[in-house]
């Protein structure tokens, strides 16, 4: 069988472009016994990624340049030889193979997979109930500790993490405020998800007296996705004893040089504050406590999942670009 | 009676200097039932002093200007009329008023203060029984997690804090490396103390290369007294899941404007590494742990006090900004 590909091509210095990637065909061979076929249906595409396409040591292996991009994915079984599965049900990688490549069609085998409750959204597996909804459980939970009355300032609160994390911490009794990029955005998280306070960071050149309003108590935890100017200013309103659970630092991602700034260390010490970097990889073991917390919680609609669809699967690289100027709101996922 | 008192007269900007001080007379009234008058012994002088000399929030209240200068010391009873105390008796203010002003004669109430065992050197409470030493044991044991084998790098490690850190982490079985200031130092920190190597930052153009070769494994724990180029050195080496416990920053106490460096949440965030701001102060309900702990390391001789003892009430302020200088091994005290 024939199927399309996107290959990475080149490592990009600075932020990634189009032709990064290229589009081939290649042809399946006939699956064996225990392998199963596969034509996926949703792709994920994550901030995360721009870190694989470096060369260097980091929590994941780099992408390799000539090889099909890969990522968190749903797919379909279109053919098994595994008696576990039949054409028509819906799978995922499971943790042993954890991505799909980008491709209209790959093999799997059967025991690397794991089937889909079909009572839930597809989709849901890549987002809320996938790596981003448990990023933000874990981050927020076990480093932030959240406390009733607390104050939890999260940046890039319109995207896939910061949403739920929002979410979570009003759930927890907190205050929540929420940093994003233009009006659009910061609607939403006031509107449909309930921060008590959104601030624009664009064309905000007061973004420091922005914070300190939004915090009259200062900040308490603060939820890191995106890192640089943002960053800057929310650190210096901590409180005694706060906790900083980096998540991303997606505003640095692109640097072409190291990036400087003014030096954390001081406020960090002078106020006991705790900083800890993570991302889900740690928490492998934990993965179940996660997922039966906010199940529940999405099936009573306690918690929203906000999706923004690219169709097609040509559009994959435009899809994870777009994550670097903002064009999501909430979970970015390619439908194919 | 007629006491000599140190006063703090003026705020600094950037190093202090003699002129931020004043000395003057003052006349003592007679104590009342339940006071004692105490001639300090001892003083302590600490790197932490200069950020009491700035006019912000931090975990101690800043010096006031008029006001003598105050902190840590030994004292003397000369005459009590509180019958918990006897002329002779070595004493310590206690929690309910930590320290001796900077005075050749104090009033204390009997409430305030404790009794020393007299069988251990009385500079020591200052020292490795005090402040400095509970201070490198919660900051090691309670944030940095050491386990045997993996690779402890101190900075300041010729401070106070830094030999303590080093021996401890020594007996919990750590590679354990160094960074000081000048070739004396060094060569007491490998002679003396048994750290495994030691690197000299004064005058070295390759503190990179330096670390890279005395850490073949990468640092698990950096216990980070000093900050700025230093620290920016080391948290490159630094492994996943390293833990950084944040005790000192004096390379940036006497910055006149804010300081910028390399930023270093992307290495955080990619190595999953923890980063913890503390004080001793943290610790008050526990410092019956550290004394236990340490005491007997001290007394078995396993740990290993060093002291630079400066002579003379006149050489307080002189004796505080040697600090700055790197003019102490071990810990500073100023003896009466």
């Amino acid at each position: 069988m024939k199927v399309k590909q996107i290959l990475f091509v080149s490592r990009p210095k600075g932020l990634p472009t189009m032709e990064n990637f290229t589009t081939t065909e290649t042809t399946l061979p006939e699956i064996a016994a225990g392998e199963v076929l596969l034509k996926p249906v949703y792709f994920s595409v994550d901030p995360y990624m721009r870190g694989r396409m470096n060369d260097e040591k980091s929590y994941i292996p780099p992408f390799q340049t000539g090889q099909p991009m890969e990522g968190a994915g749903v797919a379909e079984v279109v053919e098994s030889k595994d008696p576990d599965y039949k054409a028509g049900d819906l799978v995922m990688p499971g943790s042993t193979r954890p991505f799909l490549p980008w491709a209209t069609g790959v093999i799997f085998s059967g025991k690397d997979l794991r089937k889909l409750d079909t009572s839930i959204p597809a989709s849901y597996y890549l987002g809320i109930l996938g790596i981003t909804g448990l990023t933000a459980y874990f981050g927020l939970m076990d480093i932030g500790k959240p406390k009733p009355g607390e104050t939890v300032v999260v940046s890039g609160a319109a995207g896939a993490v910061g949403l739920v994390v929002g979410q979570l911490a009003k759930l927890q009794g907190c205050r929540v405020v929420g940093i994003a990029g233009g009006p659009e955005k910061v609607k939403m998280l006031t509107d449909t998800f309930n921060f008590d306070v959104a601030i624009d960071y664009k064309n905000n050149h007061k973004l420091a007296t922005s914070i300190a309003s939004a915090c009259p108590n200062g900040v308490d935890i603060y939820f890191d996705n995106v890192g640089g100017e943002i960053s800057d200013a929310v650190i210096k309103h901590l409180n005694f004893f706060a906790r900083v659970p980096l998540c991303g630092q997606i505003a640095l991602y692109n640097s072409t040089e190291e990036p400087v700034g003014p030096r954390i260390q001081p406020y960090l010490l002078t106020r006991s504050i705790l900083m800890q970097g993570f991302t889900m990889v740690n928490y492998t073991a934990r993965l179940g406590e996660g997922i039966q917390y906010i199940a529940p919680l999405v099936k009573a609609g306690k918690l929203k999942s906000q999706e923004t669809v690219v169709e097609g699967f040509d559009h994959l690289p435009t899809a994870l670009l777009g994550l670097f100027s903002g064009k999501n709101n909430g979970k970015m996922v390619v439908k194919v």
